[in-house]
């Protein structure tokens, strides 16, 4: 029988993941039975295999799918489900970790990366001003990256900047490698990681450990200068510090996260003169992409195979 | 005896070279026996066997220093030097190809591919008025990047953006691989190359082959919003015809380079809304690199080996 596939995200989305999901499965050979209804009733919900799940989604009592055998969260971060009383603690969550999201993310942040390193802004100004001076950026040999947080989106940001010959390093929870990078772990490794940092990237997610890890002093570990890409999680940083800091110590922040988003009107990030701020739109899970790669888990969950990025609800991630 | 080598290019740079070049010479446990003034007569400058050579550099007559074994440009554009009637024929002319010089070129070309594929300036603006809204670039699977020219410096662009997942092309004289890319050679492929080019890299030697090889025939083939990236010679396009197509056709270009240099203060280029001018600083040759490399190539001569990167005089480069 036809996998029973529920999907519970945001109403105006529903059509176009239909339209992904089936066309993934006829790739694929295989048959399923695609729903975006909420279920009517208790036995309805109750027959729901797969669920494709997003915080603001309509499924008001998530306990009433948990004779699902996976849901997949339609975006990488999931502190916000983890923190529903009502999800199933039997039902594996998986995490979305798909190209489309990944090859996003780090177009985003290289971008920044490179704007910052060459001096983009700079070289506008000077174009604008008609000034003709040589003005030389440092080598990316010689300029050093850092990045919080080493999973699927931090993992390939890293390793395409080690390719373009930045001196990458990588700060994590547990040690990870990096290929022609240098790896930090643990708290007692984050003040050596962040005073060596030219341009820090956030790529952590946000738990109990990461939330506030940005704070006054760790800010302050940064060398004078630096500059901030966060595309993670707003909480992650200390948004007060933040803004202290970026008031003379740091060179400037690109922001695509809040602790309140929309960013409000009146916060003041907005007006700092040294902030980019970029409305959550770093990187998306593009149905055309994230279709093919959660078809191919309920495939594998069919075959009795195991399932890949299931979140460990006591990590948070 | 110690190999005799002559620094023949600005007089400003000569202790830094001096400095590199027998700091070169150290780390490979040779000697070399390094002058930087001009030789006063006929037989000082006969007995020079290497030459560090730029087209401002103080020697009035190169013929003089015939006897050299080779002479090395400072500079990968050799143009200038080859229009010279006193270049002598029989001395191997080197155009330079080292790290420092290929890893700026790289650094600079990539940073405004990513800013033209990202929208930096639109991001910028949105920012500075405060919107939040959604706006999803396309990923760089999508983004079709064409080279003009895959020497060292296309070569090592080209390679980088296929690790950065673009789509991308090369054009060349005689048709090159590219990893992960696709290559086009001749003038026979050159308006379907150019028809599907979003961004257009530049980075062709100057020769009579190349110059005007993009007028307005040519721009018109672009896509319409393309955009241009001059690294190489600013007679590669013809400027009329530039200022032209980015009145409508073309989405904007950043010019490293020009036909006169400095850019006169009158030029319309300065003027263009969607003009980026750089003074001439995508690149440039750093001699704490560029000095190992050419040691390492006078030590191949003086073992009798074969030098590298020697300029083809017909074909100019």
């Amino acid at each position: 029988m036809a996998p029973r596939v529920l999907y519970a995200g945001l109403a105006a989305d529903a059509p176009e993941w239909r339209t992904e999901m089936l066309k993934a499965a006829h790739e694929a050979g295989v048959e399923i039975d695609f729903r975006s209804a909420p279920p009517a009733t208790a036995a309805e919900a109750a027959e729901i295999e797969y669920v494709l799940l997003t915080s603001d989604g309509p499924i008001a009592d998530l306990s009433t799918l948990a004779n699902a055998k996976a849901m997949f969260s339609l975006w990488a971060g999931v502190e916000t489900l983890l923190s529903r009383p009502d999800l199933p603690a039997s039902t594996p969550l998986i995490r979305m970790v798909e190209p489309g999201l990944t090859i996003g993310m780090t177009d985003y942040v290289l971008a920044h990366v490179m704007r910052y390193h060459i001096g983009i802004e700079e070289t506008l100004e000077r174009s604008r001003a008609k000034r003709w001076d040589d003005v030389y950026p440092p080598l990316s040999i010689n300029r050093k990256v850092g990045i919080i947080g080493l999973g699927a989106l931090g993992g390939d940001v890293a390793e395409r900047l080690a390719f373009l010959r930045f001196d990458v390093r990588g700060w994590s929870r547990s040690l990870k490698q990096i290929p022609g990078g240098r790896g930090f772990a643990g708290m007692d490794a984050l003040p050596e990681f962040l005073s060596e940092t030219e341009i820090l990237i956030l790529l952590a997610p946000l738990t109990t450990e990461t939330k506030g890890l940005l704070n006054a002093a760790r800010l302050a570990m940064l060398p004078k200068g630096a500059y901030i890409i966060n595309a993670a999680r707003g909480p992650i940083i200390d948004e007060g510090a933040l803004l202290a800091a970026l008031d003379g110590h740091l060179g400037g922040a690109t922001l695509d996260v809040f602790d309140e988003e929309p960013l409000p009107p009146d916060n003041p990030l907005w007006a700092c003169p040294n902030v980019t701020v970029t409305p959550h739109i770093a990187s998306v899970t593009r149905p055309e992409t994230a279709a093919r790669e959660i078809l191919r888990q309920i495939r594998q969950s069919e075959r009795g195979e195991p399932l890949e990025n299931v979140v460990d609800v006591t990590r948070g991630y």
